[in-house]
């Protein structure tokens, strides 16, 4: 009764070895991600019960997908696969003042050619307590959009709570949808925000500024014009180089506000995926602790995620919980 | 004035390294290739001017494409960037009596997305005295065929040799338009035809048998249906397993039959782009033998491939000639 | 209801790549295997429901072989784990003359401290039609053979049919009981009996001679003492070289005699597992075909396995059903 | 006459390559160290007479063992073997917040079954000035005990310089002697102690405090019991993260109180064997310069195997005093 | 008309991959460089037409050296190839307090053997602005100095503007020359001096201090013993350790003085090619903007070479513009 | 009293992996090795005394190479240093019908200009009873040619057994002297040649036939013209492919003649070093084993290297024993 649904893309990524370019290389180390199977992954990996929602490809790279999904324990029976090519996308890891560049490939895949109308939500979701989504899988497709929603109806039918992330990304929405107006619908049907000024500056039209003032006044005309909100998460990152971030998180839970301290991480080994450890430590945490301990998990969650090669965070409660209480490295575990 | 023109799409393929399965690996060798650029890069290794024509992605995966078309010395400035991802591939090589796998990534990519109508082909074509095409550009998309008739249209009428590998794949053509016809159509352009009596059973419906009979009679039958065609070379590949590999080639040129006997390779380090060794050995050699040498020549360049990694033949004139002489290995060369 | 239960180590195994000896490496490749759980990964990967009852060390070894064999769709709910270190093994891969050299790590290990009395095999055994177990398992440590006998009452007091792959391996037995005694005993829960002539000479202590004459007098001999035997099926495995197999399969099932050709394999990619692979394919084969066709599969399956780097038979259904039918490689499947 | 033996377990490091989890690998890269083999080889580097005792395993990854050992100029005469497996331990390497994990397989080992009786001591000993031991080899088997024992009271017997550095490590003294009184008793025989006030603590059931005037008091309390120890030489390891660490040394000689500044390093390669590495450089620096410098130039030697792959300390004593003399990289040595 | 002609050695760089010593490996990962090549390839990439000079071994590594020139788009047409193996350095990358170290095997190579009077300058500088030189490719040989003083020559009576780079390395020079002597002569051809006060002082012999004073007291004097410099760039760089640099820049142009801020680069990836990316940027800045603006951008690009392993500068010139304007990483460009 | 000594240069191979072409690589496999080199580390490995004469370079390569050796246990006291750099060669390794390639660098390395004279000769030899040179240092430079004249001379004195194994390459010898003089005065120093009718014709300027008669022939004119010989050994190795070998031995040794039959390899790992495997068989064999012996073992140690990776023969005297009795792999050691 208690397991988490996410509903995403399962992308492969392809990245040149150390600090290589491409030119540089023969070799493409890879790994399965996803935005919202990176929460996935890593709630599994907290020992959650999740079940993954997607749709791969139907030759050996999907075959491959699985089985990473599987491996988590994941529920994968929900996965489809049509005949498209798994959606991927090339990574050029950067370095101190040197950016990092992603090319992606992902607009045809099998993901975004996802059939609506063939996933038995009402199945899926019945021994769920969460059902996860971000912004990306919205601006795929279309009919990524559309299975979404179908999703999302069910589950707020059924009086599940709804973590929205509503990331908004401009190289997605070529398919002919306004990123705003589907991502204002879709948030619509959430219950709780992950995401700060940017993201309601971006989904309302609105102008608020990064401070705490800003914020406060964001999450209340959020909650004003979308009341089925109860409670938002933001996390702050200040990338002072690639190879250097410091982490932060606030709330606004039910009328409190929460914000941590900074977490500093230096050096960087992955910042993929290091919102989706927010995200994935934020929903432990509502499920395991109280709103201002969950924002502190996620914020822990999200700084030990930086330290991790690949799109997932392989940290155990107990491993974010030391991060968490300042025990910041520097041993051997024996 | 003697230079060689190619055109078809730039692809990247990407593959466990060994003899692993995608399951079983963390990262992917890549190779640039494609069946006509393999040509053009083999043409060039042999000391000839080459210009490839193509269409490739402006992220930093093109960049790479082009660095690598480039490194052959080939004239690349006939090569266009769009803003789709490049076409790739992924492949899991067999062994023995497992065969190779392919997925396929193309048919939405850079090169099916080549605009026709932006090449100069009259200044492109303008000190080239060969242009080789095959039937995969033409499968991929219907923007490829255009620009490739454009290319044959105005090949022709500058009174170039064309070389035709019309090789027939059935996953491709999905865009509408029937491989048989588009072949035939094409082949109509060209003058000089590789393949033998699959290929020609392909493209006139026939059903000729595969002794030399049947190519005797499939080869005066297509010369009858389509009299631009004036030599026939085919090469016969006979794989006792994934690892051991016969070749052979046997040609109609001017109407005398030639043969060559069988070369043996074992082991087999890779199979991809034997084919196109053949044909690139083919055009060296009607540029510089005569129709039996260069029949020969093209056989013992398809067996050497077999022993290169990639979908490239490195071999240089001397190694090709030192195979075809029988000069079979075992040595090592100080 | 159709499931199988298969019961072993998880095994470590550490090779240097390619065919380095350990003293010119600086990396080791790994892979996770174990006789009983590659009957297990093979089976799932042909489609089977698959259970395995192991113990792996609480440590991020055993966390790593855990995703490892949930990665298959294997349910690992019935996998103890105890503070000992998992099982290991390195080995040198041989080549042409050279053999293959192992040693082991395993006699201390988590399996070998196994602790009988905490599955609950009734629950494990519930919905499975077969039990798989070799001779490996109760060779290593009197608390393995302690938990397998555990198992085995069971299984046959709940009318399951149980394979025994009774292999004698002389390194093990350390413990102070005598393998023949031990293997005899096991073999007297089973029903069906994966082995040929040596493997009855050494559990009868007979001398039966390995032609066909013997290996019929061997069985009948078997049947006598260990009447719960209703079927036997051999495989045969000629080593030409470390680089070169060939392998048949011969059966005694209900009274009827069978046998298949050779198929033959060069180059061996690795030679680990391949017997393992013949069992699963045997136990899919009687779930679903003729003890025939049972017979051709596994033997099949053993060749295609001799392929595949690693301990597991990555094959599906339809890959070992081509080797079986002849088609021995040499294409590529796009 | 001025030789240095050392007596330890050859143990094998295996480590997933960069920063990845075991989960993320295919191979781990390996390196053989052990304490004290680390001090020895260190020392060997610097240009000593080095004899390392200990006892590894009779198969293939013993004898990489003895060929590692013997790469170093170190004499291997007195290590024997037996059929137990090689000691071995796995690294998961942390980064900035993430700790480092290691998983441990000595318990039943080679050197744990090391057999006491069979060293001649005598000989072994008889060109040597220096015996180093550390805590570690008593705590993993009373065997170990008993033979390192047999040696202390060998060289104790000679007259020779004994320099024990008794860590207590938790996750050993598995076989039923208690720690605390085991180290108390060979630190009996020793006449140089390199641990500091944690150590004294743990060995003497004492509590004093980290700080200077704790640290005086602490030796003066284990010098008044345990009267054989001349001096004590402390390293201070600040560990920032696990990508920053400081080191810092301090020591009472003869009555003198010696300390050094902090040398920073920032980013850690690797920090196992930065305690042995001191060690080596201790004992380099007491047979080549005074006491001061002698803390001094171990100081160094423990910052720069900071930035050195795997257990040993490859630096030469010219590498060491350019890091002593404060010349801390940033050059190219051309 | 606005080529940039270079000359000098194409060297091979063999290093250990990650901070492993050569001891600790069994491969050696390999670049191209060579610092003359290394500004011509920079400047490639940035989009300019360049030739560059050279000559290189017959043999598969010399070919090897040619399809890398020739990737970067370089014209490689006046390269020579002769019997001499190519010049080629170990190098042991250090870090943090640990200086990396290089070996040398380049003084009978290819390039030490060119032959002078094979170089048609007239033809190779035609359509050429710019001829850049460093002070490394008279020290390696008398051949190479005579081969350097014709191309100077030809260019300086063309009217070119002439780049010196005159490092003087003290492992260099073993063939008979004064170094000091060679390299005042050769300035005395050049129009823009990119050196400071160290190497005015080496080929003056002066003894100018490093402040600005010193750098302006310097040039002034520079500029009266050899009139034809116009304009001095200085690059200053302050290792604090291996893994952190900080770089600066400084000019006087046509009497005008510029210093550009400190720019830190942690960690360091590469710091080879870092002082012939300023010169790469510089020429490309003095091709494009004003003297100040080249300044900046120089040194914008001596900066992040430092993130990118190898020799080459691969950053576009947004890149570079993008570090100059202060947008220093920490993004990912997607 | 019965240790062997070798003299030659200490050379390291760099290589592409795979089958992979320079062209195609970013990293070289490395090895060391050598003639001479190999025969002593294949001697060390059977358990023999060895003793290696030489000089490498003072760099950090050099010192590599030294560990190198000593890893082997063989003495390395008597290898000098000085600054040239180590010799090297590059090896791009072919496959079935494409040969294996290699590029030298060797000429002006630390061996070719080691100083004579400074090598105690009678220290070095005085527990030795066997000396092997063979034609390629005398070939390198005059200082390799003098400074093993010294040692043949002083050995010759002590009365100690020389085995030549005077291969001429054409691609040495450029120094100045005939190989065909130089060789034949060595030879004159020398009681055991390792060599056949190609040796022979080449040193003498004969031109028997390679038939057993042409071999006896050869062999007795030999002995006529250099009474010194008392036994001739060779192999016979016939190159089926580069990836198949064939391997065969013949001798006449005090009169007698012997041959063995003929050993098969498929596929070959390493073709390089089989013919100092052949050489420190034959050696091994000497000493142990009477003539005839002597031969099947050299004969069973040159197949058996074919099958490992790198210039060493890794096997001990068991696992060569094992080819000779035709025990030829397919069996997994555990």
């Amino acid at each position: 009764m208690n397991k988490i649904l996410t509903f995403g893309e399962i992308i492969l990524r392809l990245s040149p070895p150390g600090h290589r370019t491409m030119k540089q290389s023969h070799a493409l180390e890879f790994f399965f991600g996803g935005t919202e199977l990176n929460v996935a992954a890593s709630l599994a990996t907290m020992g959650c019960g999740v079940k993954h929602v997607s749709c791969v490809s139907d030759d050996f790279v999907g075959e491959s997908a699985l089985a990473f999904v599987k491996s988590f324990g994941i529920d994968a029976s929900f996965i489809t696969r049509n005949e498209h090519p798994l959606g991927l996308y090339f990574l050029e890891v950067g370095a101190s003042v040197r950016a990092s560049r992603i090319a992606y490939n992902r607009l045809n895949g099998s993901f975004a050619n996802i059939q609506s109308g063939k996933t038995d939500w009402k199945k899926a979701l019945e021994d769920c307590s969460y059902f996860h989504w971000t912004g990306i899988s919205p601006g795929i497709s279309e009919a990524a959009y559309e299975s979404l929603k179908e999703g999302l109806k069910t589950a707020r039918a059924m009086g599940i709570e709804i973590t929205a992330d509503p990331a908004y990304r401009s190289n997605l929405w070529k398919y002919g949808k306004s990123g705003k107006e589907v991502l204002q619908e879709l948030v619509g049907y959430s219950t709780i925000f992950i995401g700060g000024v940017n993201e309601i500056n971006e989904i309302l039209g609105t102008n608020f500024s990064p401070d705490k003032e800003g914020f406060l006044k964001a999450c209340n005309e959020l909650k004003r014009q979308i009341p089925s909100i109860r409670k938002i998460f933001d996390k702050i990152r200040i990338g002072v180089t690639a190879s250097s971030q410091q982490t932060q998180g606030r709330a606004l839970a039910n009328g409190n506000y929460f914000e941590t301290g900074f977490l500093e991480v230096n050096p960087v080994v992955d910042r993929i995926g290091t919102g989706d450890a927010f995200a994935a430590g934020l929903i432990y945490g509502l499920q395991h602790f109280d709103d201002e301990k969950a924002l502190h998990f996620a914020n822990a969650a999200c700084a030990v995620k930086h330290t991790i090669l690949g799109d997932i965070n392989y940290s155990s409660v107990e491993d974010i919980l030391e991060v968490m209480n300042g025990d910041s490295g520097g041993r051997i575990k024996r």
